[in-house]
């Protein structure tokens, strides 16, 4: 291993111990010491890579950009926002980097956000998928999109909570389905639901919707 | 001011000083130091009244459920779901005390929430008018009030988290009349939906309802 690929194996052991803190108590009561011993390194590799607790708390935050850049392809692009949603629900369970992005983007805490917060990011995303769609006839007449991706992100956001309230995540895959069975009739074409799939995509590709729209 | 009228104040003052620390920094990272500056009391005083910060937490948790308990009447029990969401969001803006609640009430904490948490309240009411108003026609078909109330409570959550993020809940009102004019078509039944006021009622009462729907 060389320098170079210690030095960035260590960024990532501290953002990832950071995240695990910042996960668990939040920004302000996370404290340097616990992200510290949670790695092993000394507080001089810490700043090395971090010139602060903040550093790092953008650093987290910019992960959440990332799980957006990989838009579900198909035919029909309410389908997409539609699984962008559970592709991102399935990230939660397994990338403690993300999982803090998603608290520190809506805690309030003496953090100062950055002007682009991660929610910007998702809004730009759901923003464009649903014009496109509008475009495309997929949606009800009249639908604007900026205030539609608003409440999507939103409704998601709030699902994601309770889900964790309730069941630590658990359950989030269930309660997305849910909510698009509620929320499609005021989104959607009347001609278009029957073909959505509200449940998470099968490992397989889209079989369950080929199945369902035949 | 008797012995009794002075201990209910201070026990008042402490738990109005607590919700800001808490609504401001979250629990792990409120210090019972920062309260008690606030109030001017003592610690022995605070100790007289609570004898933990969880104590005064679980107290301010309390707050929620008595937000709960004017549900608006209405001929429409659609409507008053509607209305209490807005009577809550306007709650919000000036009970600080809420406002701790519903961050305590969602927030991962090393806090040990009590077995009905606030949003088993607020479930369980809106599930009671859900369940009426499907009794009564208002609901689409096969509506199921118990997934129809998770939707709704969820989705009001991450309207006020995303209005706390961008506006400080300036915009609350605005986001829930966007949330209600794209969740009702999956929620009322089709002849309901322009009979229902999805904007704030007016201070003298149902004067928007009737007029438009006149």
């Amino acid at each position: 291993m060389t320098k170079q690929e210690r030095g960035i194996r260590s960024r990532q052991a501290i953002l990832e111990a950071a995240a695990e803190v910042f996960d668990l108590r939040g920004y302000d009561a996370a404290g340097t010491n616990e992200i510290l011993a949670r790695t092993g390194l000394t507080r001089g590799a810490l700043y090395h890579h971090f010139p602060s607790k903040e550093a790092i708390a953008l650093a987290v935050l910019d992960a959440h950009g990332a799980a957006l850049t990989a838009v579900p392809e198909h035919a029909s692009r309410l389908q997409s926002v539609i699984d962008l949603g559970f592709a991102f629900a399935d990230r939660l369970r397994t990338d403690v980097v993300l999982r803090a992005a998603v608290r520190l983007a809506v805690e309030r805490t003496s953090l100062t956000r950055p002007a682009v917060t991660p929610y910007e990011q998702s809004r730009a995303v759901v923003r464009a998928l649903l014009a496109d769609a509008a475009e495309r006839g997929e949606t009800l007449p009249g639908l604007d999109p900026d205030e539609a991706a608003d409440v999507v992100i939103a409704a998601f956001t709030g699902v994601r909570v309770m889900s964790q309230v309730y069941t630590d995540r658990a359950d989030l895959p269930e309660r997305l389905t849910a909510l698009w069975r509620t929320l499609l009739p005021g989104l959607a074409a009347p001609g278009m639901i029957s073909r959505l799939r509200t449940t998470p995509p099968t490992p397989d590709g889209d079989a369950a919707t080929s199945a369902r729209s035949r």
